[in-house]
This record gives C-alpha cells, structure tokens and sequence, in this order.
C-alpha cells in the first residue's frame, strides 16, 4: 500500500528494513546525533564524534568532560560544540606519507571519500573512507552498566599494501582542579584517569567518598604507544594536526595534575583487503577493582556480541502498540522504530534524573501505557504516594533515596494535579484496569488513601486554588514553567490552567460516574463548568482565549498586545474542557492558523518577545523563538494536535502532527539539522522574526511530546483507542490517503487493521469478515488475532 | 654596583629600564602571561592570546566567556588553555596570495618572523612580524571604568606594496542558555552582544537585572565587514584557518541564540613602509546608553592616550619604599619594579573579591603598609569592625553590600585572631601610628571598643580556643585551608595555630608594654609561654615540630609517616615564638633543608600525599606536588624566610628568596613557565616523586606571598625596619655580595643608603657623614634626606 516511495536522498535513508538511519555527510547537518541509554546513563553521540554522555550516581554525573570547570546544570538545547569538545575519535597516519586524517570526522575534518553516520536503535556506527582506508566504528552499551563498548574496524580497500599507525583518542577533560591524573596502566590494559571530586565542605567529603572518579580506556589488544596528557598529544599542531602523531610512535607520557586525555597508538601493516580489528571499554569506575571486572566482563570479542545482543532486546522491550503501513514511508518509519523507542526511554529511565517534574512523570508514564502499561501503573502509585496532605502534588517526583529537588522544582507551579486524570484517562482507555482506582497509597504524613481518593483530593485543590472570579491561580508557573511573574504576588491567574483544570475535571467526573459515585461525577462536572463559564467570561477576548491575568489586573494574550498575542495552550485545551463551543473553536482555529503555523509546525504563541515584560516573567527573557519564547515547542503542538483529533479536524491535526518529524524534503532536513529518529523539545520558532534559524532543532531529546504524539498516532490517526469495554474504531486519515494497515496489539490481542477510503456514509467495520453493529470490539479476548477490515467515508 | 649583568636570553629580558619584560617565544612558556588590574576589573593575559577577565558586579562576573557553561568559581591554578578559549586576537590575511597568519599568536600559531610580548605595569603589548607584515598590539585599561583599551598597528616592512583584510577576533562565547544573541550596530559602531544572565527564581530577577549582560566590541574606524555568530565564522575551516576568510568580505552575520563573536575586517592597501592605525574598546554594559557613552568617554586617539597616561598613574600609585640597587640585577628589577605593584594590587583591590579571607585581608593590608600606609590602616579598623561578640574574628570580611561568605569561608578556620598583631606589628613599625590602638571600633553587634580591647579580646579567644593540654584548636582549618578533617570532631589541634598564636601573643605583649599597660603584657607574654610550652611538651619530635594532633589523639608530621612527615609552618613559626630552642632551630633547619628543599624553593611539607588521610583531609586529596599538597607554596615559605630572618640565617633567607623568582638561568624560566614579574601562590612540589612537573607555577597572582617577600625584603634583606622611635640599620648581605645600595622612603623622609661589606665586627652607619652610636636613626623629619654609609662585617 505504500504509494509514496521514500524520497531519494544524497543525504540521508533509512537502513535495515527502518531499523537504522543513516546520515552521509559530516557537514550538511553538523549537530545530527543518535542517542543510546540504559537504566544508569545515557550518551548522545553527533556525526562527527562529539558525545555528551552521564551516568547516575545517583545525580547525573560525567566521564569525559569540557576542557574547563563545567557548570554542573541540566541538559541545554542546541549544545554547542567546539574543537575541545567531548567526543570520541579515531585518527588514522599513513606512514609512508604522513598523512592523517580522523574517524569519525573531528577533529581532522579531512574531507572522506566516503562517511556514513549510522543511527541504530541499540547501536551508533559510523562508515568512513579516506584514500583507500575504510574505518568503521560501533558504539554500544550494555544494559544495566556504566560503559562504552566500542569497536573498531580498519580496512585497506586501496589495492596496494599500506603501513598505518591508528590512533583511538577519547580525551577526559578537565576533571577537577583539586586532583587529576592519567597513566598507561599495563596491569588493567589501558589508560586510567584518575581525580577528586571537588569540594570544599567537609560533609561533601563523604556524599563523594564513592563517587566513580576514575575514567577509564581500556583496549583489548596492547598497543605500541600511549599518551596520557591532553596537552602533549595535542602539541603546537593543534587537534586538526596533533604533534604527537609527527613522532613514531606516541611519548608514553602521563598527566600529573593535567588534563587528561586516553591515547593510544597500533602500528599496522595491511595487505590489500586485509582488516584488523580493536575493541575498547570507556566508561568511569570507583576503583582499579572496578576497572578489572569491567575488563573481565565485557572486553572480547564475545562479550560484545553477547552485551550487544542483550542490550538490542532491552532496547526491543520499547516496541510500542501500533505498526502502522500508510502512504507516507517516512511516517510508517518514524512511528514504527523510533517513537516508540523515545516514548519507551522516557518511561523507562524517567529521563535519568532522580526528580523528574511531577507533570513530566506523570505524562512519561502516559506514554509508557502504550509500551508497558505495569510500568506505568507503578508509577502513577509512586507519584500519588509523595502527595501532600492539601492534595497538592509536589513539583517534582523523588526517585531516588537522597534525591531533592532541583532547579525548576524549587519554584511553585500550579499544574501538577491537572495531569492525574489525563495521564489516568490514557492509561484506562489501554488497559480498563480500573482496579488501579481502588488500590491503596500510603503518603509520607501516613495517610493511607484509594488512588480515587487522592485524585479526588488533587482535584478539590484545584478547586480551591482559584480566585474569587473562579479562575486557577498561576503562582510561579502552571505548564509553562518561566511564566513565574504573572502570579507571584498571590492573585495572577492561569487562562490555560483553567481550562485544563475543567477539562482534568470533567475527566475525573467521568471515572466517578464509571465508579458508580455520581454524587462526585455531579460535584466535578459542576466544577468543570464554573471554571469554563469562568474562562468565556473573563478570558474570551473575541476571537480566541486570553493566557491569563497578571497580578495586576492586566489580562494578557490578547489582541491588544504586540508580542505573546496569541497562545496556543489555552485554544487547545478550552477545546478539551468544553469551554469553546463550535463558533469559538472556528475563530480560534483560523486564528491559529494565520498567527502560528509555519513551515515546521505550530508556534506555542506569536510573536515572541523581545524584551522582559515583567508583569509575565521569564518566559519573555528567552530568546525570541527559543524555547518557551515563541518556539514551535512541540510539547505544546502536540496538546493541540490531541485537541483536533478529538474534534475531528483530522487534516489539520494531520498537518502538524507530520509536521513533527523533520523531513521529508531535503531543505527541511538541512533547515531543522536533525535526524528522523526522534522528536525535539522544540524546532525554533520566531519565524517572521528570524527566518534564518526558525525550524532548527534543540536537539534535545527529553519531551513530554512523544507520549502525546504516540497517544496521537494511536487514538487520532489510527482511531484505535479502547474503552471500558473495547477497541473503537474511528481512524481520521489524511483527505489524500486511499488507506492504511494497522497491527495493534491491545489488551493482549493482536488486531490487523486495514482501513480504506471507500467515500460512505458511516465508519463500517468487519471483524473477521463480520460487519460489526458498531465500530467497537468488545469481549475482546487476550491472545487472539482479529482482523479488521475499516471502511471509512 | 652592578657586578652581575643580566644574563644575555633570546628567550626574555627587561627593557625600559625595568619597566617592561619582554618574552621572545610565544611557544617556550605557554602560559606565560601579564595581568593588569583596575579597581572593578581584571584581566590576565597570555603571550599567545588567550584572556581571563572578569570585574565586579559586585561579585566577580565576565564578559568574554567559555564555549560552553562553566562553572561559577574562583580562580584555578594552571588555568588551561584551548582553541576556543577566551581571548583577544587579530587575523591577516594578504588578499594576493590567501595567506592567514594570527597576532598575537593563537589561533592560527603560524610561526612568526618575530615575536615579542611585553608586559608593561600598566599595559600588555605585543609585536608580532610574518612575511613582511608587522601587527602591534596594545591593551589597557582605563581607572575606574571596566573596558579594555586595545589600539592596533599593522605595518607594511616587505619592501613591496601588499593588499591586506585585518580582522579583529574577540570571541564572546557561550553567554546564556536564556538569551544570546549578537549583530553589528551601525550606531553604535560596533559589534553588540546581548544576554540574559540566566536563572530559575524570581528572586534572582531583581538581583540580576542590572547586570552588564551585554558584551560590546566598538570599532573607531568604521569596518568594511563583519560578522558576530562564531560559529559562521569558524566554518568547517577550523580556528586555525575560519572558513569566512575565504571569502572576500565576511558575510555580515548576525547570531541568534547562537554563541556570539566579535569579528571586523578592514580592507587595506600598504604602500612599502606605510602603516594603518586602529582602536577598539571590548568590555561589558547595561545597555546601548552605557556602550555610547563608553564610545565618547574612550573611543579616539586622545581618548586613549590620556587614559593610557591617568592608568599608568594610578598604578605608579603602588612604588613602594625601598629601591635597591645589588649584584643581583635580576632582583633589582623584580623588587623595584613588579613585586610592589603586586603588593599594591593585593591591597588596593583586595583580589577584586567581596569577602575576602580575613587572614587574606590583614596580610594584604600589612603589604599595602610598604606602599600606602593609610589603606592598611582603615582596612585594620574595617577588618576590626566585622570581629564577633566572643572576640573571634569571622572567616572573610565583607566589603560589598550584600556580600556573603563563599566558598572556603563557609567553612570554620581557627587562626583569623593570630594576624591582627602579626599585621599590625609591620604597620606600626613602619608607621609609629600608636594613636590607631586607641582608636575605637563599633562591630556590628553595636559594641564600641578600642583596637587595643578588640586585640586583646582577640588573644583571649586564643587563649581559651585551646584543648586540656594547652594547644589550640584547628575545627576545620587553620591557615591551610584544606586541613578540614584533623579537628572537625571538635577535639583536633594544630601544632602550627599553637606556636602562631604564642608568638601572636607575645607580639601583643610586646604592644601592650608600649602601651604603658604592663599587667597586660605579663599576661599576654605567661600565655604565650603556655603555649610555646604546650608545643615542647607534646608536639616536638625529636629533630622538628609535628603538624598537629587528630581528633583520635594521633600526632602528625613525625617521624613515623611515610607522607606529610615534616611541615615547614610548626618550624617556621616556632622560631618567631621563640618555642624553638637554638639547639632545635640547628635540627630543624638541617632537616628541612633536607627533606623540603628544592631547585624552585622549599616545599610546604614533604612527602606530599598519595591518597587521603583522612582524619587530616582534604589537603591529602590534592595532587601531589600541587597547592597544599606538598607543593612550593609561596606563602609559607615567605613565613619561614622571614622567620629565619629574624634570626640572622641570612644565607638561608637569601637562598630561598630569591628561589621565589623565576631564573635567572634559562631552564628555570622554561620548567616554571612564568614571567618574573609576580610570584606565584606556588611552584609545583613533589620534586622527589614527580620531577617532570616540579617547578611549574601556578600562575596564580592572587597570593598571601608578596606582603611578607616585601618585608622580607625590606626588614631582612635591607635590615631597615623602623621600631617606635626611628629606624634600625641592620642588613643581611648574601655572604658573596659585596654591598647594595637603597633608597628607603620611611615616615616622609628618604634614605639613601650604601651597604659595604668591610669585614668589621659590627655594623657602623654613618648619617650625613656622621657615625652614629648605634645603627640606628632616630628624630626623624619627614621631608628631609639622610645618606647613611652602612659598613657590615
């Protein structure tokens, strides 16, 4: 049924049947990167060989690092990267001529005969050709350790026998100004870096006394050489022309109080055609012990293959709900092997931090509803369990004996009970284990209460944290985290908050009367309405909902404004709440349309700011077009691309929903910088102001996007969403698609779909060759395959 | 007198008389670097380009920053350097043949035809000659405002017209994950970087929003291109060969969230001989307001030369008291010209920190009596007015509004009390202002007391802050910071605190006796007796004084340790105590020559520590041979080379005095990598265990060092230190000198004095011809000129 070929491209392609993709030039998309995890660190590798990589001990920590004292912060977008940089390299000297050049393309940057960056689910490989040399690398990891597997590859394809000298280079970094060191350790086999943690108070002493200080490199086969100081490899050559590669063989020198560098050098000789391959382990370790086990577990060459082989099925364990076969290759390609993947990784690791935002789990585990439903039923009892005794739920979720909250959550946002029914609804209409509701969760002032309980108590709270108009207080934030200076006085108020209030409302008041407790459906619904009828009343500006009302009495994200005129979160979600009827939602939509959307998807409001309006705070203080500052900030565009499909408006949820992925035209590509295995935070905005960098990726991997996208993919596009009783089948495809096919797996049947365009009245569904009196199985029963046949008008 | 010429290098040399030293290689000392400082900002530079900046606002920020976000801390020793490390650089390009060449140094490292960097008092300077094409380059800075003054001259000398782009590279770096950003503004004739300096809280809003978020680079003459995104115009080419100047002109670029640089080009033809002037201003700003009127204020050729002028001034502001004129032609330049500047800075400036180190703060101020007594002495009185109810005085003085404790004065130390007679003992031999003892004090507990009753109330919290045995505690540290775990039980004591407070307290003695106040003085001296007997009884080790006694009761710094056996401070400051007996000070003295002396000064301890012990701590984490851990530190030696002083070891003194200098041999200035125009905190220890990096100086400035070398210098080496009444003439000559000459400024009078040896048996001073009774001058009258004739034995 693929009509749509996958366009060809000098530049990119998947590979292996969609399992890889594969990036053929260095340049044209500089910050392209792959990322791998595990279940204690994660490491995000571009196509030239930079990597930023963090394990948890507990808090994230690194092995390699900058060339200087590093702030110690969370992860930025767009990551700059400079000569210096984190990275792992290969270079490779000719000896006859002396030339070199460098695998994967830094810090050389010799222009190769052939380079292929090649993003694996569970492994990051790279195919380079300089002058008859072929270099191939592969990265991977294991599943539950804090390493690097790396091996590597050198082929002569010149046709004449060739004498090399190849030079793995992983530099270490600045490691700390109280201690570093690195030497060749003959008895571990290989370069050992060692440091202190720094600090100055004496408790830090013993929080850090066990920390994993040592970087390690160790190589399977001895090498000829070594060098352990950055500084003496590098030399007067600079990383282009390292002077240590002009000498014969490496000094063997190591860095005292230096920073260091793992260096070390194979002189080879190669026939014509013949290969040598080299295993290597990166990673850091507490102790000289540590390194030894490491070594003993995990460097051979079949231990590779064996951590490889477990690490791919970890990996597998990701594989989502739905396969879906549509026009659109591209589409079939991105949902079938990489969203899920991103979908899983969130919830898996919980984006390796030990105090995830309390909206950022609950949304993370939302999505794994669609991966591994147990996943995240546990972590919606986790998060209940830290809820506080007003029913408040804290800003961040502690995962970790110790943990605190940081940055961000130290500042009070307004939001996190909002996210309980959502994230609930999504996880019912999965599984219909509403027994969950029934369970008991103890919370840490000892009370021990139903999850119903809780969530009926998260949702007093948000009854009772509204102003005398009935409209939800913002204090320092709801959603958008650096909104703080609308309420932080006491009286702002949130536009969008109140409306997702409604709408979280309204959902909970559904589960109530699904629970038989319709004096609570009553209560709840009758909340949701007083804060609709509170958002049209003060919030409706004409042609679309205002974002709020300061401190002051200002109500903002109005016509009247020249920047943050139009927001899209609150349109979206008086959508879901019930708060816009039909006139308001095609004013609101148009609008949308002409003030938001652009080529890579739809802005989170317009225009930017571009200075601090300090009656909203800090959100206006980014950059125009960065992040919450008027970014196509996809977390956003995905609430409303949810809104769409549950009103219908199938093409324009279409629209932007392909919008989300980069590609498929090369421009796009080149525009956005990114591959088509994940989904960023955020594509840069700002596209009036600043066509030149609007569409660009952050690069950053951490969203709560990709649960709402996948839920997209599943309940809008594919229309499979169940309900108590079944699967309902109500697809929305694109006006130009004839069809599509569908396997989902759903409540441990297995359903094949095929839907096609057949211009009727009515969706009709045959199951097994029935026509079914509704689109909806029920009785569905586990361990079955049913195939459904979808005509939809 | 000048027996020793200068030794002929091709490496380095003064010039103008002294006022400048030139360094010929930008790549034998790498590090090698000039500093220059102002009362809000300061700026270290290397030969090859790179800059550390940063001014106060109030707490030390930058301007010009790293590729990546670093880590907000204090200064680092062997601070590294990198390709895109901060710094200050022009390109050239000749536009007939394409060839690139870089002033001063980086980025390109093209290897020059002539290279001198000269570090001047009060500017940086360099000339830089390639392939007929001379770059001159000067920076400096204004009094009072934060801005660099850079004026630059390109010199055809081929013999030959050459048509040439001149591109001025000032990176900015990574400024903000909130908001960066950067464009060239006609109006305001230059390149303009902005930023918001990030943050969470809305606390941090009102602290940071009048930060000088802005960097500005202005041009006086209007370039012919630009371009101010680093990443455009680094390319693919690299650092050393940026792909934009390739291109005709640069291409005019702006950065939008992307890391900002500051790069022109001006397009020149030279005729053979003929020369282009330019001026540039790079600092931080507020807004444009700010940067236009930094432009009017600075931006000419008058402009620059009377701030050149007013500059040189304020620095000539810190002469000093003694010119002398020895053998040692190397010393002479030092002493007469770079250490009192690096005196003046320390008390001028106060390390341009808000809360410096209290005993940080009193030695500073005790050097800044050689230079400007009245700054000493209101810093005694502001030091005073910080001293807490029990009498102890607080780990830092805050000297900002709103300043707080960082860092290390977060932590308890024991040994604060000690420097206010230590301190004050200069002061007022230098001075006889005995009135400053009776002046009164009001602390911030709104207590007013006199500086006599707040010493006094000092030495008794000394007194009582001891143990049962009589020795005084260390809690978390005493002078050396990082001796955290001996004593954070409560029960630790220091060797060194015990024998520093006796002699502290005899020098109070000593005061109080001056002051008519004798039942005081008997007190105070029965104290320090207990103290130094205390020391006798339970830390003398047979041959030295221990370090101390952990809070288990075990005693350190003996014999029996295999690291950290000897400390020079517990034998240093046993000698000013007068707790070492002769028969002691012979042993000590031998074995500390022994066990602690190296080519590059005696180190702090020996041997240094392998790993931690830790109930010493954190100083045995250190890296051996660096700070704390075992290194030369400057500082500590200064104590005992004045200690041994005090008791006429003059060979000793000198040995190690002048062991505090780089050179004057060639190797020595190659291994400690520095300019002898400051002394470092430190010059790499652990000469036994790691010879390779022994010597190498921190480059650190910011030392406690200079205050006491200054002395040393003055009371020592010169033996002319004043007493209540006048002046004592009591010279040290090194055995092989046959006399010196000084020119001493003491109490407003000048005096000229010449030292010979004559073999006699004491030392006989002619005043104006006359011989006095005892070498001695007395009745002083500030005005007049003395010539003293000094005969020594």
């Amino acid at each position: 049924m693929s009509s749509q070929a996958f366009r060809v491209s000098q530049l990119l392609r998947p590979a292996e049947g969609g399992n890889r993709y594969e990036l053929l030039s260095p340049t044209a998309m500089p910050r392209a990167a792959g990322f791998l995890w595990n279940r204690r660190m994660m490491i995000q590798v571009t196509c030239r060989g930079y990597a930023v990589a963090q394990f948890m001990q507990p808090e994230p920590a690194k092995y390699a690092h900058a060339p200087n004292l590093e702030a110690k912060t969370f992860m930025q977008p767009e990551q700059g990267y400079y000569a210096h940089h984190p990275g792992r390299f290969v270079y490779v000297k000719d000896e006859d001529t002396g030339d070199v050049f460098s695998a994967p393309y830094e810090p050389v940057r010799a222009c190769a005969d052939r380079f292929v960056f090649s993003a694996g689910k569970s492994d990051l490989a790279w195919t380079v050709e300089h002058q008859g040399i072929r270099v191939e690398l592969v990265m991977s990891l294991s599943v539950d350790d804090v390493v690097e597997l790396w091996s590597l590859r050198v082929t002569n394809v010149s046709g004449r026998a060739r004498r090399l000298s190849v030079y793995p280079y992983f530099p270490i970094g600045y490691m700390s100004w109280m201690n570093q060191s690195a030497e060749f350790r003959a008895d571990l086999g290989g370069i050992v870096a060692s440091s202190v943690a720094p600090y100055q108070k004496v408790a830090d002493y013993f929080k850090q006394k066990d920390f994993k200080d040592k970087t390690y490199f160790l190589c399977e086969r001895a090498p000829d050489a070594w060098e352990a100081a950055q500084e003496a490899f590098e030399g007067e050559g600079g990383l282009h022309a390292p002077s240590a590669l002009q000498a014969e063989t490496l000094a063997g020198g190591d860095a005292r109080y230096e920073t260091p560098a793992a260096t070390v050098q194979y002189r080879v000789a190669l026939a014509d055609g013949a290969s040598e391959d080299y295993r290597f382990l990166f990673g850091p370790a507490l102790d000289d012990g540590e390194i030894a086990a490491m070594r003993a577990k995990y460097l051979s060459e079949e231990a590779f293959a064996r951590t490889r082989a477990d690490y791919a099925d970890y990996v597998a364990q990701g594989a989502g709900c739905v396969t879906i076969d549509t026009p659109d290759e591209a589409l079939n390609n991105f949902v079938n092997h990489w969203l899920p993947r991103q979908v899983y990784y969130h919830g898996d690791v919980n984006r390796l931090t030990t105090d995830p935002q309390t909206r950022n789990y609950l949304q993370d585990n939302m999505g794994m509803t669609f991966v591994r439903p147990a996943t995240a039923r546990a972590a919606f009892l986790h998060a209940l369990s830290q809820q506080e005794e007003t029913g408040a739920m804290p800003d961040g979720i502690l995962l970790a004996e110790g943990a605190e909250l940081k940055y961000i959550n130290q500042v009070p946002h307004t939001d996190h009970c909002v996210w309980l029914p959502v994230c609930l609804k999504a996880y019912l209409d999965e599984t219909a284990d509403w027994a969950l509701l029934r369970e008991s969760v103890t919370a840490g002032d000892g009370s021990s209460l139903t999850v119903a309980q809780r969530i009926g108590r998260a949702m007093d709270w948000l009854l009772k944290e509204r102003d005398l108009r009935g409209l939800s207080f913002i204090a320092q934030g709801d959603w958008c985290d650096p909104m703080n200076m609308v309420g932080y006085k006491g009286k702002g108020v949130s536009g969008w908050l109140t409306v997702a209030a409604a709408y979280a409302l309204n959902l909970w008041a559904d589960m109530c009367a699904q629970l038989g407790d319709t004096e609570d459906e009553t209560r709840y619904r009758g909340g949701a309405r007083e804060l609709n009828d509170a958002a049209n009343h003060y919030l409706w500006d004409g042609r679309w909902f205002a974002r709020g009302i300061t401190d002051d009495g200002v109500v903002f994200g109005v016509k009247e404004d020249r920047e943050g005129r139009l927001w899209l979160n609150p349109q979206a979600w008086s959508i879901l709440s019930g708060a816009a009827s039909d006139v308001q939602r095609i004013s609101m939509l148009a609008e949308i349309e002409q003030q938001l959307h652009t080529p890579f998807g739809v802005q989170m409001f317009a225009p930017p700011y571009s200075k601090m309006r300090d009656d909203v705070g800090r959100v206006t203080q980014k950059h125009p077009g960065a992040a919450e500052n008027g970014a196509v900030y996809n977390h956003a565009a995905a609430f409303y691309i949810y809104s769409l499909y549950t009103v219908a408006e199938s093409e324009r949820a279409w629209h932007l929903l392909r919008q989300m992925i980069p590609g498929p035209d090369e421009d796009d590509y080149l525009q956005r910088g990114q591959l088509p295995i994940f989904i960023p935070n955020y594509y840069r905005g700002a596209w009036r102001e600043y066509p030149r960098t609007a569409g660009r990726s952050s690069q950053l991997f951490n969203t709560g996007t990709v649960s709402w996208v996948y839920r997209c993919v599943v309940e809008g596009l594919c229309g499979l969403a169940g309900d108590e009783a079944g699967l309902r089948i109500a697809p929305q495809l694109p006006r130009d698609w004839p069809g599509m096919r569908v396997v989902r797996q759903f409540r441990g049947a297995t359903f094949d779909v095929t839907i096609r365009r057949t211009g009727g009245q009515s969706v009709e569904v045959h199951c097994d060759g029935a026509l079914l009196a509704e689109p909806r199985v029920t009785a569905i029963e586990a361990g079955r395959s049913y195939r459904l046949e979808v005509s939809v008008p």
